[in-house]
Formats: structure tokens, sequence, C-alpha cells
């Protein structure tokens, strides 16, 4: 079973537990144990670096006569005295390595049934990158049948139904698709390791992309032989939630450390500068001179501990929010990693959908890639269609960019309202109108005040798009407004149904601000706080983000006035009651959902008759919602019997 | 006495040595002490976290009874337990913090001097950045004449003279000058807290890069006030080689946690993802609740790890010549930091003085700032005025970026040649002649294959340009090249002609070349060894970075062709017959020297008369060769004397 317990976009923390009742916290990382060389023995893994889940080969113990014995009679558990999580591989990556494996599908799933391993594998076929599209689609079919098959006789065993397609984007959906039906655990992403040995990493991009679109969201993903910490946090960011490594223990052996940035070669080291358990206290020299099978151990050690560090921070940065950032820092470890993250760009719609709305904090830019992060494209689509102008003539201000965006010139911005003029200020992300100026993503950003060509560029041709899209018929510099204008305007009240606008859709927003409305703002800041409209409260505004929570009210009259399923999780009958007492809803109660809910939006909880039972916040999305058979789709911040 | 020991660029690596004989390695962090608040105990920090040096505050000392009369009994080594180096401050930070303070100069060097300080400083006056330009100007002179004072009374302290000048780089650099004739041992560049506290870091690159245009090469330079670990690698490149840092321990009295990538309090961190050997094995949950002063103590040590992790980091990357690479990554923490990387490029042309001619391993591309590293500018600069087109007649390439530039198309190469073309690859930092293809950073540098806007802008301006200038008469596309050509062409004599231009100058190359000329070439890669001309070894050709050794042969044509100071490093007679043995020439010896000489750079080592009598490598440039006394100045390769 897996939860998802926190979430950044695609990626989340979730806790996976096997049918044996086995738990670990993801994202993680499996261990590969050679049950022929203890580089590091199992229960170290357990006690002293905490890993609740190691990997190990079942063709590997199978074809070792004392290893086989021992497995069947004892386990494996008690073979490796490791009490976590035991995955076993199936003897594909040997055929890989080594041409064909003497071996059927169904003796190795038989026999890793009979040595008690938690998460068993298929004998699936590795697609290598360089072969032709039909020789993929054939041995998907091969692949397809043995998941099946394993399917069919797996008990109290998980299964992996490894996703494969060599670099063929359209078969890696296709067979993603057909293995989310299948009754599996667990989604590894195979036949990746000859990309990442050859650093291509933007195909890999496609690979990891194009699969996630077809996975089933309730299932962990594992990214077969990934486990260098210089990529952990950017296949988070895909959503990968499993990895593996057997190059902690193969590096130790030929001497090679590994850190984010890289791995580097004992002899080719210049010093010795980790902090880590293992290496604290040493220096290179000793390092160096010290006995082999001791050295060996001493670099596993610091590779696991340089993997436990990165995991720890990749999970801290979900936490807050804000992996894009750390993926985007370590994606400059190596040029190839850096055109990787370009790539992601092709898959921005895709990222969309899994933004969330609003996040805590700050973001900062690292480069001209942070412009390609979904929550920018998403909020230049929100522009172009759920803004009105106010007027036909626009006053173009200079961004203060570099300093977060908040009221840069909020006199100017008077001055031209009272002059007929709608002023729009030229940010980094592209145009952005004053009314909207304190909202998420905008008001948040930090931008460095020397800009990028590109970001330049784009904010440019992005701000003359929308200008010739909406019809404005004079444009103006913000050093051209005349001082003598006579307008009256309502500053909050724009900004009021802008920010409705942008949020709820534009008939949305008119049934919220019927009149007469009035606007309660803090008598300290004087922002927006509430929205009373026709004598009722049906919003309040964040100060977090300048977002709006809705009301119940709220909530009925967007029922009334705009048609499902805009904004509806409609949920079965059951359901109702509970919904409305302010309990949160789960997603096997969902019966239909507007696709274009995204996690951290503002929902209505309806009933079969669309009648508005609660409101709250999406934590999932549509297709998560529609394939999940459990966990909790909406937070419910009020159902109706509460009130 | 400061020696340097290793270099990349404007970094240092180098020895101190205190007059009391104490010695410590730079880049190197001075942890602050309070002698009131003792948060982690001197002790500690020499033997726990190896820190050599420290500093305190003798104006508190001073105003404390109990303390002052216990350093003046014991002295201040013995008072605080720490056999390291000892710097105190004079009371000046305080007058930022407070106003004014009650103390002459005079009094508290002596005071200083009385307590047996290492390093102490003078009471100078704190420039602000909001000061006007007359202020500073008039308080700078105080500063100076209050310097000289300190100077003259130090006996066998040594002493900080800060340079000062707020935010006017012209005063910066002059302050600096007048600082580099006195008699002081330690450049502290002061008043710069405000705007590190502010962001305002592309304003401390202009304060920095200004000042150091002035500073004596010779002394260590002090970035007053700096310790953040993020900011460390960006001061290390501009050729700061002191920090200090009071923020570990007020950070940690206020729970904040400071990491590579930011401080975050405590009470906002959602886990604790540290594998220092202060949090290990600790929870979130239990630092938390930890008893105060326990809690202050381990966040003490844990910024404390974090700082010394940084520069052990910051020390290997300047050892393997790297450090942009680091220095490009830390920016990334923060928009203002990389809006400050991206102001360095007004400094490109200083940078470009003390950019190495050569350096192992690759450059890896970060994002569009890299093409601005000095190195870029340098080989642009050499194109336009080294190099010769073979004809005037170019086929344009495309580059074959992200993997590494090596002889991507080399049939085509010849066989637009054979058609009368010049290959001209237009690669991501401009063209990039095939004859030049294997020549460091050419072959050495690593794009990604998307590029950025920039980038790709800059590259095909550059080109064109390039192909203007050169008075390029025909330009035709890769996919354009006739396949009859029949021009007759010697793809080696190109290169080995067209990188002797680059490397020594035209003229000297002409001379280097005299006909009869054989080019000796590897059995194995086919690739150019030596260069034999009129019968005589005059060169060979480095495999790793594609460049020339000079032989003591090729000196002579050099010597007798070119006027000096062409590459001549000129000694004065007693230095003479130690270079001809083959013996390093020392900066003290030194009596001219080409201007243009960069470090790695060939050298012809010459007597007053013009004679050469050695060739090697230069390590200091011509500016630090006039400053410093002392210091090899040339790695001699071989002497008159040896053949």
């Amino acid at each position: 079973m897996f939860e998802i317990i926190r979430r950044d976009g695609l990626a989340r923390i979730g806790k996976f537990t096997t049918n044996s009742g086995r738990t670990m916290e993801t994202p993680a990382l499996f261990p590969v144990i050679n049950p022929k060389i203890n580089t590091v023995p199992a229960r170290e893994l357990y006690d002293k670096f905490g890993f609740k889940s190691l990997i190990t080969n079942s063709y590997i113990i199978k074809n070792t006569p004392e290893l086989k014995e021992k497995a069947q009679a004892v386990g494996l558990h008690e073979m490796l005295d490791f009490p976590g999580i035991i995955m076993t591989d199936s003897g594909t990556f040997q055929s890989h390595m080594y041409g064909e494996v003497k071996l059927t599908n169904e003796e190795i799933i038989e026999f890793q049934k009979s040595i008690g391993t938690d998460i068993g594998t298929v004998l699936d076929i590795f697609t290598e990158p360089y072969w032709t599209k039909e020789q993929t689609a054939e041995s998907i079919e091969v692949t397809l049948e043995r998941t099946q098959k394993a399917c069919e006789m797996k008990g109290e065993m998980m299964i992996n139904g490894v996703a494969q397609g060599s670099i063929y984007t359209d078969l890696r959906e296709s067979c993603a698709r057909r293995m989310a039906t299948m009754d599996i655990d667990v989604h590894p992403i195979g036949g990746v390791v000859p990309l990442m040995e050859q650093y291509r990493y933007a195909e890999l991009v496609d690979v990891i992309m194009s699969s996630k679109k077809g996975l089933n969201p309730n299932r962990p993903v594992h990214l077969f032989g990934a486990g260098h910490p210089m990529i952990l946090a950017f296949a988070a960011l895909m959503g990968c939630d499993f990895f593996d490594s057997a190059s902690y223990a193969k590096f130790a052996r030929d001497e090679r450390m590994m850190f984010v940035d890289g791995t580097f070669r004992l002899a080719e080291m210049e010093s010795l500068d980790c902090n880590c358990p293992a290496c604290r206290g040493h220096t290179l020299e000793e390092l160096r001179k010290m006995e082999k099978g001791k050295k060996t151990k001493l670099i596993a050690e610091h590779n696991l501990y340089q993997i436990t560090q990165e995991l720890n921070l990749v999970r801290r940065y979900i936490r807050e929010g804000r992996l894009w950032e750390l993926a985007e820092l370590r994606c400059r470890a190596h040029p190839a990693l850096l055109e990787a993250l370009r790539k992601l760009k092709d898959y921005q719609d895709v990222m969309e959908q899994y933004d969330p709305i609003s996040r805590d904090g700050a973001i900062f830019y690292t480069g001209p890639e942070t412009r390609n992060r979904p929550v920018f494209k998403r909020y230049l689509d929100r522009l172009g269609t759920r803004y009105v102008l106010p007027t036909d003539k626009v006053a173009l201000f200079e961004d203060n960019h570099g300093k977060p965006y908040s009221r840069p010139y909020e006199q100017d911005f008077d001055k031209a309202r009272r002059a007929g003029y709608t002023p729009i200020v030229v940010a980094p992300f592209g145009p952005v109108p004053a009314e909207l100026d304190e909202l998420y993503p905008l008001a948040q950003s930090l931008f460095p005040q020397i800009p990028d060509m590109e970001t330049e560029t784009e904010s440019e041709r992005l701000t003359y798009q929308f200008l010739s899209m909406m019809g404005v018929k004079e444009v103006i510099l913000q050093d051209q407004i005349p001082d003598d204008g006579t307008e009256e305007f309502d500053a909050n009240m724009l900004r009021a149904k802008a920010v409705a606008r942008y949020q709820f859709g534009i008939e949305a927003a008119d049934a919220l601000f019927r009149e007469p409305v009035e606007l309660v703002t803090s008598k300290k800041t004087g922002k927006i706080r509430n929205v009373i409209s026709d004598g009722e409260h049906v919003l309040s505004m964040r100060a977090g983000d300048g977002l709006y929570t809705l009301k119940l009210e709220g909530a009925k009259r967007i029922t009334q006035a705009v048609p499902k399923p805009h904004m509806r999780v409609q949920v079965m009958d059951d359901a109702v009651p509970f919904a409305a007492q302010g309990r949160n809803v789960f997603a096997q109660f969902v019966t239909e959902c507007d696709p274009e809910i995204r996690t951290m939006e503002e929902v209505i909880v309806t009933d079969k008759d669309d009648n508005p039972i609660a409101t709250g916040r999406a934590f999932l999305v549509p297709f998560e919602i529609e394939q999940m058979k459990k966990g909790m789709a909406v937070k419910v911040r009020s159902g109706s019997s509460d009130e």
C-alpha cells in the first residue's frame, strides 16, 4: 500500500507498506546487496544508515547452491540479517549485461516467493536504447505477458511490473498504461541504465515523463538503476519514488567517491573535504594508504552517507515546496543534466496539472530555466483567459525585479488609473496587471536585477502579445502618465474582482460579486480581508498568497451560476453526511470532478444533485482521484452542517 | 609573511606566518570570540574544528576591567587558551553599530600590543554605504593617517590596515593603492557588512574588485564581516583570503542554522537533514526540545562545521582549478548573488590578467554566466589578433556541443579544405577554426546541447563579427561543400602553425617555423608531438591542453626575431647562473617583464642583454612580480647550461 503524505508537484513523500506489514518512507533508496560480496553488512545498512529497504538478486542466489539452500531454509530476511523491506531482482539486468539467462519467468517468480521476498520482480525484457521500434514493441508484449503470469502467481508477495520501451515515448506511455491496469504493486521504469551511463539525460527525461503519463499514481515509481546523489532531486521532481544503488559499493572497490557534484577518483583527489561520519577525522593520505578492505568499506560508507544526506535534503525540499530549486541547482553538476532540465520544458503541460496553486515561501530564480517552471505557465494561461482589462488604455511599468514583487509604485499606479490607464508591470515572467501583483506566484518571486537575455526577451514578447490579444487601444510608459487625471476608481475593488476572476473564472467571480459588495479591510495594513456580497460573507483573502478561501455561501453562488463540473468534486450519497460535517473527502467516494482542478485549489464538494455540501482545498488532482482507490482527495474546510 | 602556494585566477591558497611564528593556510576563516560569551570555547575551535586563527575584540576587553587586567597579565593566548593566531578588532565596528566610541587610535594600538595580539587593527572609520562621496573621502584621510601612526607604533605586532571607501569605486581603488604602500601586514576590506545585510551583492562586487586593483598582492585580503558559507567560494574567486564570522554564534542563539543554500530558523524547518558531526544522530524534534544552552552550542557547532566544510571545498576547487564552477553554483543560492555573479562580467579584463593559460580537466557550463569567464574572453581576443585565415573562403560547421569538443567532423573538414574553404565551427563561445579545435579551453569545454538564448545569440554574433573582421569573401554551410575539390593541404601543418600563432603571436610563430619544418607525430594517435625547424627541435605539443612547450632553441629564435619585452622575464645578473642551471626564478630577481604574461604561460628568461638563458612557465603575473618581493615568478623547465 502506498499513501501520499506530502507533495510538491509530481514529487511526493509517501508511506509504503508491504503485504508483510513492513513500512518505509519515500523517496527512498534501496542499496544493492550482492549476497556474495558483503561490502557493508545488511544489518549496518538498517541500524547505522537507517535504510528501511534493500534490493538483492534472486537470480544469483538461485544459482549459488549454498545460498539457495539457506535462503529457502531460513528465508531471505534471516539469511541477510535485515528486518526491513527486501526487494529482489530477477536476472533481467544480468541478461542486459551478459546476454540470455537460463531461467523461466515462472521459475524465478516461484523462487522469489519461496525465499520470502517482500517485492519480487518479473523476468522482464530489458529494452536497449539502440533497439528498433519493432523489436521493442515485440519485447514489450512478452514482458506484459510475463507480468500477467506473475500477478496470477504472486500470492502474498508484491510484484514489480517493469515498464519498458527503449527510447520510444509512445511505446513507453502505452506500456505504462497497460502496466497500470495490471495487479502489480510497484512501477519500476526499466532499461534506463545505458542512458545514464552515456549521459543521455535529456532522453531519460522523455522516458520518465512519457512513462509517468501512463503509470498508476497509486503505486510507487522506481527508477531502476538510478542512485547517484546528483540525480536524486531531479528524478524525484519527475515523480520517482524509489531508487537503488549498486554503485556505492562498486565505486568503493574502484576507489571512487560519490559527491552531489560528481564522482571523484581517490587517486586524483587533491584533498578530502568531507564531514561525513565515515571520512571525518581522516586525511586524504591516510585514506589512500589504508588497507584495501578497510578502505573499500570506508568509501562505501561515505557513498551511502552522501546518498542519505541528499535524500534527506530532497525530502526537506519537498516538504518546503521548493524541490524545483534543489533540482535546478543539482542539474548544474553536469552540462548534460542541465540539458535534461531544459528538455523538461517539453512537459510543462503535464507538470502544470500537478503543480500546486500556492506554496509557502519565495520562489528563487536560479537561471533562465526557472521561467520554464509550470507555475509561470499557469499564470500566463489564466491571465489570457480569466483577466478583464478595466480600461482599453494601458500604462507600462518597469519591474522592480530583484526585490520581492510587492506594490512597487502604488502612487504611480493610482495616477495612471486617475488618467484612465490600467497599470501593467513588465515583470520577468510576463505582464502583471497591478490588480494581481500580490497573488502567488507573482509577489513571492525573486529574480536578479540583471536579467538574462532569454528572460528579458520573453518578458517583452509576452507583454506585447498580451496587449495585442486584449485589444489595447493605447499604450504609454510610466513616465508619460498625465498628471491631471480625474477618473474615479476603487483600487481595492479592482483587485478584489480581478483576483476572484483569476482564481475562479470570470463567470464564477461575477456571481460572487453580486451587488451590493462590501470589502472588509485590515485596519493595520489596509489589505482586503473579506468580501461581503449582498449581505453575505462569500470570500476571505489570505495574506500569505493573496488568494481567496471560499465560503459555503460563495460556493452556493457558484453552483447556481456556473454549470458543472466547474470547481466541483461530486461525492456519493454515503459520503455526503461526513463531508457536510467537515470531514475530509477520500478518493474512493468521488464520483466526478472538474478536470481543471489543481492541488491546493479551492473546490466545492457537491452531492449528486449538485448541492454544495462543503468547501475545501484539493490535495489530489483529477487523474489521481480517478486512478486511486484511497487517499485524501479534498481537505475540507467547512461543511454545510457546520454552519 | 604570506606565501602563495596554489592559485586559480585571483583565488589563491597561501601560507600566512605571523611575526610570532604562528602559521595558517588560506583561504581561512577567523571565528569571532566574544570574550564575555563563550559559546564554543577557543580551545575547541582549535582542537576540534581545526581553526588555526580567531578574532576577538580588543575594545570590549579594554572596557571590561577584569578581562583587561587578565589579558595584560597573562596575555591573550593564555587568557583564551588558544595556541593559534589571534587577531583583534579595534572598536570600529562598535562605532558603526552604536555611534562614536570613547577611545583614541593610539590607545587601542598600544592596548593590542600590550595583550600580545598577533594581528591588531587600526581604529579606522567605517564608511557607510549611504555616505556622500565627500564625507567618505574625508574619513579615508583620517583612516590613512591613523594607519600610518599604527605602522610607526606596531613593533612585533602585525597590523590590519583597513581599506574603506563606501560604495565609491574610485575611492575604494585609491584608498587601496595608498594602503598598499604602507607598512601594514593584512588588507581588510571594511565597511561591507551593511551591503551584505541588505543583499546588495552586486555592489559588493564593485567594492571588492576595485579594492583588489590597488591592494598589494603580497598580503592576504580580509573581507571583514563575511563568513556565511554561501558567499565563501565567490569571495575567494575575487581574491579574498581571510573571512570572519560572528554569525555562527549569534545565529545559534537565535536558533538559526547556516547551510550553503541559506540560513534556516529551527522553528520553520521541516526536518534536520544534516550529516555534520554536531547534528548527526539528532532528530529535529530532539533538537527543538533541547535545553537552551546545549541547543545553542550544538547549533553553533553545526554552523562552524558548515563553514569548515565549505572552506575545504573552496580549497579543493582552487587546487583543481575549478573554482569558477563552485562559485557559479553557490551564487544560485539567492537571486541577489546571481546578480553579483553577472556584475562580475564588468571586471572580465582584470580577471583575465590572472586567469591561467591552461588548466587540467574540463570546463563545465553551469549557465549563461559561464560564457563570461575570462578564459573565453581571452580566446576571442587572441583569435582576433593572432589568427590568420588560410583562405578567404569559409565553410561554417554546426557545433557538436555537449560532447567534448574534439574533431567532430575531421573528414568534412578535409573535404572543405580540398574545396578551398577554411572550416570554422560555430561553437557556444564563438567561432572556432578547425586548426584550433584541440587547444585549451576549446577542446575541454562541455556545454549542453540545448543552448540558452544568450549563448546562442552571442555565438552567432561573434561568428559574423569575426568573418567580417577577417575580410572573408565567401561563406558556405557545411552541407554546401562541393565534393570535387582538388586543393592540396597539410592539416597538421596548418594546425601546428595556427597554434603557435595563437600562443606566441604571429611574428614569433613565423620565427619558430623557419623552413624547412618537419613535424614529428605520435604513431598511435597521429597527433603532433614535436616541431623541428631548420634541423632544430623548437617546440613540443602537450596532449592535455593542445598547447606548446617552448624549447631553448625556440626561445633563441623568438628573442632574435621579436623585440623585447615580448614573452621575456628579464633577471638581474646575480640570478642568471641559477636560471641557466634550471632553477626557478623568484620575483625579487626580475628586473622587467612582458606585461602581457599570464599564469601558466610559456616565458623566456633573459639576461640584461636579452640573451635567453632559460624557458619555463610563469606562476605570477606582471603586477604581482612587480609588487611582490618574494615568491616564485617562473617555474623554469630548462636552462641554457642544462643542454
